[in-house]
């Protein structure tokens, strides 16, 4: 159960060629990519009306796409212009179309009704492209359903598990609680732990010689955005000292597949001021290694849960986050198909008080 | 939905071994073929009637067949002759048998009631087995349903796109549309081009200087089976005078392995006197390349129905030969469940006007 | 359909490390196994109550296991004791525990009420732990029902066709017909063959010159375990002679993994008088590659049975024993599940008369 009124990332920016075709499934639909001559994107469903075939296994031919089974020609709204062989085209000959934003090198996909697509809808993914922080452009593909990837970025207590010896280093930030706060579209989450080693991540930034205080500040939107500041500074420096601080930030999006598979964009940005490319691409290489941490962790979760559908999860006070954004999706989910509050939310295990 | 009671290819006579057991699976049903010793081809349920063992795990014993977990003896007609240990066969201890034919290097099977089993009913793929003849013969396995395969081959318009390098090279074959005519277990299309580039699948035999002239003439029937003469000539040469032309038959056909897979038995003869066995591996080396070109295809547009079962298809002009056959199948498949036409009719979606 | 109030083997002794965490799946479920600091084993449900991830993924600490996601700390009875960032933990917090027994190298777990946990039940294996009898222990992993593979260890008939050159060697096994007894939760199968080759199978430990008696003689007991003296002696040889004899004792277990999955140990051993280490490894090969055999049929069979799940055995004298186990399998489980004998009864195909 997926809300349909959402722009949802597709791709980075770099990955839809200037001349060609690109496909994705995206919440079990393949949607067919390419670019206009004014480098506009145009976004199709990726079945020919006709057959079905996809149309990524076609050609593009100037704005239009070509199937390349029996050669129906479709416009960039998705209207069919030629069906070789035949003088006239039935008006039904059309396949769908989607509207496309494109923002700070994501590129967005909605879903839902097309006269609902509203651009102040899109997130601030600001640090995917600004002058002062610096990334490499990361994807991963899951073979598990989005919202085990949901719960994993609500609730950075797996830190201190998960990434011990990368992202972690400390028991301590599973010990703090969040703060956390209701957003129109999501939830923000306010995590601060004092006096506390750095993290191994940390290296290829800086060295530190003692403990430091760690932040980590952000907004986790729908479908499923983590948008987040964090870092750390010496416990001896000022609050407003950032001289010796390591400062983030970074931009993170999973996107449903299918019920079953999931899309995750990410970067994790550091200040361009801090470092150099190598800097960049060490950052880079050990944020990997975290997130396939990660990944196998969801995955064996993910089997777990096949192998017994009906096993009841315990919900504990560490998972207020997940179940907040859970019952947000649930009950926009249910709107949208005109089910009442009620039934959606009733959808949603309680937190048990612990 | 199948039609039972027709004759389908289950091998080429050389697949099956002088001595020896070979298997395959028609209709969801495995079959053990294996040859007695007036070289009569045998087939049987590849099941053994005690606990399902497939039969050829086992080993011919004569004209018999020893199943090779328990060792029960099945003779030609299927009837447990001997269980070791026992001293009496129950009557009820047999597996099926399938009619067999042999028609020019074709061994079919007959999935119907044994005693409708009619050799009139054989196809006339008379190039598979003639002097003036000469091809390679040929086998695919599909990962896809069997009617998919079915509309391919009665559409050549599809030549002109996905076949554009190799069998097509000109659009002028998708906008040509061919005469059909009703058989009484199939269809017959003529296709006939004018004036167009020869295609790169000609070189093997002729070097064209100018334009040809191209026809294609074939009868498409039950279950699966074409019978082509195709060829081309110099646009300048009389339509009688066949000394420049290229000429070719063909005989294909796709048999169902499963609801899901099919085999696909083929070759593509030329004339005896055009060429040498170094010409015909060309023709075949060709061929190959462009039936792949339709399998990439008919692959990628089962994948995109199978994300989607219930999308439908829009049916256009250029359907007309698919949509024919397609009833007449489900037809005669209703017809033998013994449902009333009019249901039958109803699966079958109308040609949209166009 | 599986007995619950069973011990099954769940794993060799020797496969639980001393130190860190071993998990394995069970009628479907996956179980963690793990060593105290007294080396008894902890067996616990292989999933955290929080969020289904699986324990095994996570870290032993002491005599207790945390959870490698959130970091929930359980003992040794199941019982959650530390939550991260939670100053109490719920009474509901827990994993389910298993019985455990460990009885001559295999480890057992109980599947079912852990009250009627009985050690009485135990099986004897006991040359799997004897200073007189030497064997290498072995394990198969099967992608077939479980059901299908004691209905092979149910009737020696097989080892005149599957295993012809190896531990068969004869026909005469399929044709000498076993004295079956009823036991408490099981039968047993006496099985002598007069004046027959020795099998390829004993050349390891001895050649024989002119042919051998041998005897089969074996229970097999709920859930799927075969305890088998096995043997042949010269036929000049007086019955209670046995200088010239080989001598083996088997024990043998099958365990349901899943519905469609099964897990094979198994050791065949020697006298410890007869032969070296060599010996035994000689021993162990050829038993690999019979029961290499056994699986490749059984996986054939499941095969079939899976292609049409409603196609009919046809039950013969010679499944004596394979119906009287299965029956009483259905009758238990069926008592398990409160079901009426008559209905479990109904179950089970009777044997036709041969």
């Amino acid at each position: 159960m997926f809300v349909r009124n959402c722009w949802y990332v597709i791709a980075w920016d770099h990955e839809v060629p200037a001349d060609g075709l690109f496909t994705r499934t995206v919440l079990n639909e393949a949607i067919l990519l390419y670019r206009t001559h004014d480098e506009r994107i145009v976004a199709l469903r990726d079945r020919c009306c006709h057959r079905l075939a996809p149309l990524s296994k076609g050609r593009k031919e100037n704005d239009c796409v070509r199937c390349g089974y029996h050669g129906l020609l479709f416009d960039a709204e998705g209207r069919c212009i030629e069906i070789p062989g035949a003088d006239t085209v039935p008006p039904k000959a059309r396949v769908q179309t989607y509207p496309i934003s494109v923002k700070n090198k994501w590129v967005f996909v909605w879903m839902g009704e097309p006269g609902k697509a509203d651009p102040a809808l899109l997130p601030d993914n600001f640090s995917c492209d600004d002058p002062e922080w610096e990334y490499i452009p990361g994807y991963l593909h899951y073979d598990t359903p989005q919202p085990l990837v949901c719960d994993n970025l609500l609730d950075f207590s797996h830190l201190s598990y998960v990434h011990e010896k990368t992202l972690g280093g400390s028991t301590a930030i599973a010990q703090a609680r969040p703060i956390i706060e209701t957003l129109p579209r999501g939830v923000r989450l306010t995590r601060r732990i004092h006096n506390v080693p750095a993290p191994p991540y940390y290296r290829a930034l800086r060295d530190f010689d003692g403990n430091v205080d760690r932040w980590f500040i952000y907004d986790f939107v729908l479908p499923g955005t983590l948008l987040m500041h964090s870092g750390g500074r010496p416990i001896a420096d000022a609050p407003d000292d950032m001289r010796r601080a390591v400062r983030l930030h970074s931009c993170q999006t999973v996107t449903p597949e299918t019920d079953r598979s999931t899309h995750y964009f990410f970067q994790q940005s550091r200040r361009t001021a801090d470092g150099d490319r190598s800097t960049t691409e060490a950052l880079f290489r050990s944020l990997l290694t975290a997130f396939e941490e990660d990944r196998a962790m969801i995955t064996a979760q993910s089997a777990a849960i096949d192998a017994d559908p009906d096993a009841p999860m315990l919900p504990l006070a560490l998972d207020a986050a997940v179940v907040r954004f859970r019952r947000l999706v649930e009950q926009l989910a249910s709107a949208e198909r005109g089910e009442t509050p009620e039934k959606a939310a009733k959808a949603v295990p309680a937190t048990a008080a612990s």
